[in-house]
């Protein structure tokens, strides 16, 4: 199996393209860039991989799916709207990690991103990806989900999927560190700045809102709108997302516990750890998301404290799941890491 | 103007004592440790104070109250439950730092801070001290807010005084820095541990609770309850508190902003900033609370992002305020800091 | 008193107009900006100012000498250069904070800042203000030594001047936050890549080498080089020099530490330590320089350790230093700050 | 291969169990700890582990040795100098992580660790496992060295071994992350001291001083001393040793660079990486030590910045290492690590 990726310089793009190195599926990476126009040494595109004698070529569909059997898209919102169309008519596998095809509607598109959107003809091919719910089997183009709409809608999902919870009242407080916001150095990520500080940003405005708003409604179409909120906080890696929403008449404690271990048993990569809350620690590193969630009877709130590493179980590594559910290799091939400790 | 200062080993003391000692109308600060049985160099006993050649003395209350004519306790919880009689008898001036009176009942007490409470007549001595609202002149015993509370009142009181939410609908998600935790080293705040990582911690069950409920239902009785969540975040300084609630049929984003612009007007240490969201460093090192509002019609929610220094608006800042509310000083007096940038 | 500040976009300029408004002695600061051509509101120029109603001017050397007694140049390098020969031709009053006229020569500062300099006679009228050894007083044109500069050489005068090490074996390795880099984003400042590492740079090739040894050699010619290095460290203030030279033989600890002891006693912003080792923490927030130094006799190597808050020592605070002795007014005027704590 | 592992509550045997649960040579790993009295379940004793459903076995060295084929020890200072006697009269094999049994002289081992030492014969007995140049191979009781002492040793080999620097200048600059200061809180590691400071300690003191000067004089016996401070940085993981020597006369930058080149050709662990210096965040999660070195013909100063993981090659990766060589594997089995990116 050989396999394209797209965009090593963004910081998704490198974790993909570790963890495909040790994937036992994967017998050769054939990497691209859709910004050269010859081959360039990996090594001086990125000093990271200051060992790696592998050349990176300039970005030729014929030649990727001449050479490989899928391509992984890690590229910036705005590229694979332009660059998946001859994918498509081919029938030729996509992974791709940017927003460009996880929504349905151009319009929806353009008015969250801010950028022209991909055809409708290819928003309707894409399959989202949503690796622990939504197989990727038999699928060819997959929108593997942005980070903090993985976190979100884990953290959701037993809530809304059983309709525990006044689908009304659904709060999230997120929050992310800075390797989230990409590899361009900018004001609100300098070090300067982001130590020692707490910036919300993008109140109300934040791009993942639209696709986790399409996969709740997927499940349960009473919910017809959520308070999302997203706050960068001065570490490197990883996501919580603090989830609140008000219970339905009559639900308690119990009925909650049992609704998130009945959906979760048998799924490799989440782990319900009851009122025991996840940290940002005990995932960053692997593919998991951990979520403890804990009832207050005397607001009848349920609160789901959710936790990923962005970079994998919200980039790079859920993309390497979907990549199993295609080709129908064991789940969790490639993925069988451990947390970073301590 | 002589004062007392019982707890110069802690955070809040420490620079409480850096506030008294750059106040104009301070001539003398006297130290005191209830710990101490002989006087001992305050630099030896906070080597911070390197260059200081303050003696502290062993707490004597005849001797503060002979030598002073106001005490400050820096104390932790469960000191000034058993140590405020003396000085309630004596109607002498005191500001508490601590916990320890801030409620009025007994049981209520014991069931948030786990400790023996002091006696119904003393928590009925005391004045709740929120110095942007509730005047400590002519008071003798000030309960100074918790660090949480200011944040969180501070964000909540135009919207409840003015009945604007659905009083059943408060959400505070509340982030703080380890300094809030104290200067006794344990695995929460091992630099280890909250490096790179956040922690929800005490779930529904921060001692800060009940001081909120109390205000707000003294603001408004509607409010029966509040769900409230604290995070630590590695900072060292610094509480963001994120409040969220779903206002009341009719009102809408102007009304909210007349209302905080309204009850803030003229508040010297309260700025309101619209829509524009302060991040944690615009207060730090101030006796500022910055409060931004962004109301979200999508879903009827309103959300108010609350920052303050939770040693200085949260603790030994708010403390000098009521400080010159009770002698008729300034109100900015000593208190003209400028933020720590950048 | 009315003075001038020009950049105060920048950390220093920011921090140096935070020291002026709380200046006894100074009425009123004009801002200027050599980028603008009409007034600007500080507030949206510098968002930390958000509270603040003055006006940036547009800059006009004719308007500064007529409205101001001296002007602050908090400029980048490359600045002052081109500006500063109406003032030196005027006679007026300046304290440069920039490193264009550190150095004596055209090309040493060509060689090491990599930009045209400053006319040699510009070079030759400008004072090296290391202002706890060479008085300002009676100067005109005040060249603000550099941070790095200033740690390094408050950590040698004593061993230098008084001849007590091998002037051939000094070896210093500096260590400075990311604030002294400058507002402007970067890849080495970027929070993901700044965070959790430790990057060497400019290794022998850092511009402060020169003001280093011209003022070294000013106290002891037989100093002909020194090794420095410098190390970006993951927090936002501070520099730490750590200093090693081999003793003379003879020399020993004593004799060491007598030497200190003399240098700094009186100097109201120099505290020797000792053998107690000062952290960065101890100082920043002030216009201290803490030193300690432990002497190893079984290598016959003494380390110094001199940690200063880059930002004020090593940059405002010293020129408000200069500034007090070009006026005579009293040193510690304005500069009677608190470290900032915990 | 059944292997045991005595002190996994500690970060190095945390590391340690990860990495041995991943070797492709390891059947089984039997956790002990010398606390308990009773089988206790790992994932309470290590919440981080939080689904291993393993237990850990109170210690005993018979059940140690009937049971495995090796044991590691991961025990602090103090624990293996009273239990190594058994295994060392048996010739079972042991990889020992602490400093128990570095040194030769006991007078030495108490003198720097102050603690009573292991018997001289047990000191005989022991192997300096600095696996990149002893090899573990036949022996029997592998002293795993320092993280210091490893980041230094690698640093200073090449010049050391083939005398390009004079023996009496060497100077080391070495910084570490708090999490070589273990997993007990203290205060120089509680987050609101540690962050956003830098912190010498224990100067010319520190415990790795005489394990470094063994294997150095054993290299070369001209070295008779070397001055070596540890400062301790806000980070979490990771250690640079920043080198300084003069250079012998007439030794220059191309033969200190063939020096490197020869030294470490060949050796999997080892990068030497020329000019370009190394930063911590290139080895962190790696088995290896990346070396980069610049010449200064001004001084006559080699500097060398050596990184390491401290938890990898300063513990676990290189027991690892040592285990592989004791046991003929491949010597990068079990250890093929990925950086930690980004």
């Amino acid at each position: 199996m050989q396999v394209a990726v797209v965009g090593i310089t963004g910081y998704a793009g490198m974790v993909l393209y570790q963890l495909l190195r040790q994937h036992p599926e994967v017998d050769g990476i054939n990497l691209y860039d859709h910004k050269l126009t010859k081959n360039e040494k990996l090594s001086e595109m990125v000093p990271a991989f200051y060992t790696d004698e592998t050349f990176v070529q300039p970005y030729s569909p014929d030649s990727i799916m001449a050479d490989n059997q899928l391509v992984f898209f890690a590229t910036s919102a705005g590229v694979t709207s332009k660059l998946s169309r001859p994918y498509i008519e081919a029938d030729f596998p996509v992974i791709d990690l940017s927003g460009d095809l996880r929504l349905n509607d151009e319009a929806e598109y353009e008015r969250w991103y801010h950028k022209p959107s991909a055809s409708k003809q290819a928003l309707n091919s894409a399959h989202y990806g949503l690796a622990d719910f939504e197989s990727a089997h038999e699928q060819k183009y997959v929108a593997n989900p942005g980070c903090y709409a993985t976190a979100t809608l884990l953290g959701l999902a037993p809530l809304v999927q059983a309709d525990l919870i006044d689908p009304d009242t659904i709060i999230v407080d997120a929050k992310s560190g800075t390797s989230g916001a990409g590899k361009n150095p900018a004001q609100s990520t300098h070090f300067t700045q982001a130590n020692d500080n707490l910036q919300i940003y993008k109140p109300n405005q934040h791009q993942h809102i639209p696709e986790i708003m399409l996969e709740l409604q997927h499940w349960n179409d009473h919910v017809k709108a959520i308070q999302f909120m997203t706050t960068l906080i001065p570490i490197t890696r990883g996501i919580m997302s603090t989830i609140y929403a008000k219970v339905e008449p009559g639900v308690d404690a119990k009925q909650i516990d049992r609704a998130y271990k009945q959906t979760y048993e048998g799924k490799p990569f989440v782990n319900y750890t009851g009122e025991h809350l996840p940290d940002i620690k005990q995932v960053v590193g692997t593919n998991n998301c951990n979520i403890g969630v804990v009832y207050n009877p005397v607001t009848g709130t349920v609160m789901a404290d959710s936790v990923i590493d962005n970079l994998l179980k919200g980039a790079a590594g859920q993309a390497v799941q979907n990549f199993n559910q295609m080709f129908d290799y064991q789940e969790t091939s490639g993925l069988e890491l451990q947390t970073f400790l301590p």
